[in-house]
């Protein structure tokens, strides 16, 4: 069971969270998440079967001295963290995308992995008042504090519906 | 099993395809991968369980009229064509991450899909002449030609190593 790990989590539960409650400059930290050589094994033979991902014995003589985990398997962790404690599970629209992805340091079994998400911007949409869109700087972090995944991610949010009087 | 689909394939074959078989304006395509109703549940509950990717019943009343995939999903299913028919198997060194990852349309059950892969730049390493970067315009398309996720990939490849006279 992953949770909050930073000195502040949003006020508003992911259940009640809108557009208002992403406010520029916040800061989240969530986890721990681990990943096991099973893991990372199954994930790399159905989506990444590359012999550094999938074959132990060829990745100990490798670059990187072993197995390690395709960087789509550290973006589907990433997003696992984000899905259960960042994004709302009420006002979340769709994402356009993400930019500047980027695999800094290898995912490799037995990592013990945290998330921080750093809302980098946060704006009500001009066409439609009734969403906006938040950019968060996304960080996978391991126990070195390397980074086996980052990247901007653009999200749509509806703003919180009026209440009644 | 997918197979080249286009036109041309490289003539190198990808257990001997090395950084000098990645010519620049290259274009090849891959495929027909097909995605099932169950496969989109099953990556989503492990990996981004949000009620659109995991709850059929919710979904059909959604923006989408419908359940969709992970974006993230997509992201894998374009990498296993990529691993299987496009990116070396003895040249691969490491990708930095992508740059413009965008979903243009969701990934629905039942779509057939297949990859579009552009060699947009190839150069040697000034640093390291002994390998070179490939940047490739990725696309997976689905059976109306929308793309359910692009991206702009960074690679770097051996070069092939001297011939013995």
């Amino acid at each position: 069971m992953t949770r909050s790990l930073g000195a502040t989590d949003f006020t508003a539960p992911i259940d009640d969270r809108w557009f208002d409650d992403y406010v520029e400059g916040a800061q989240y930290e969530y986890g721990l998440l681990t990943v096991s050589e099973e893991e990372i094994l199954r994930y790399a033979e159905q989506f990444d079967p590359q012999p550094i991902h999938i074959d132990p014995g060829f990745a100990v003589s490798g670059p990187f001295g072993g197995l390690i985990g395709s960087g789509w398997h550290s973006a589907g962790l990433a997003m696992r963290l984000l899905a259960d404690h960042y994004l709302s599970k009420v006002a979340s629209l769709a994402s356009p995308g993400v930019d500047e992805l980027r695999w800094k340091v290898p995912l490799r079994p037995g990592d013990q992995l945290r998330l921080r998400a750093t809302v980098l911007e946060s704006r009500v949409s001009r066409s439609k008042p009734d969403r906006g869109i938040v950019v968060t700087q996304v960080e996978l972090l391991n126990q070195d504090d390397g980074a086996p995944i980052s990247f901007r991610a653009m999200n749509f949010l509806a703003v919180r519906p009026a209440q009644n009087p």
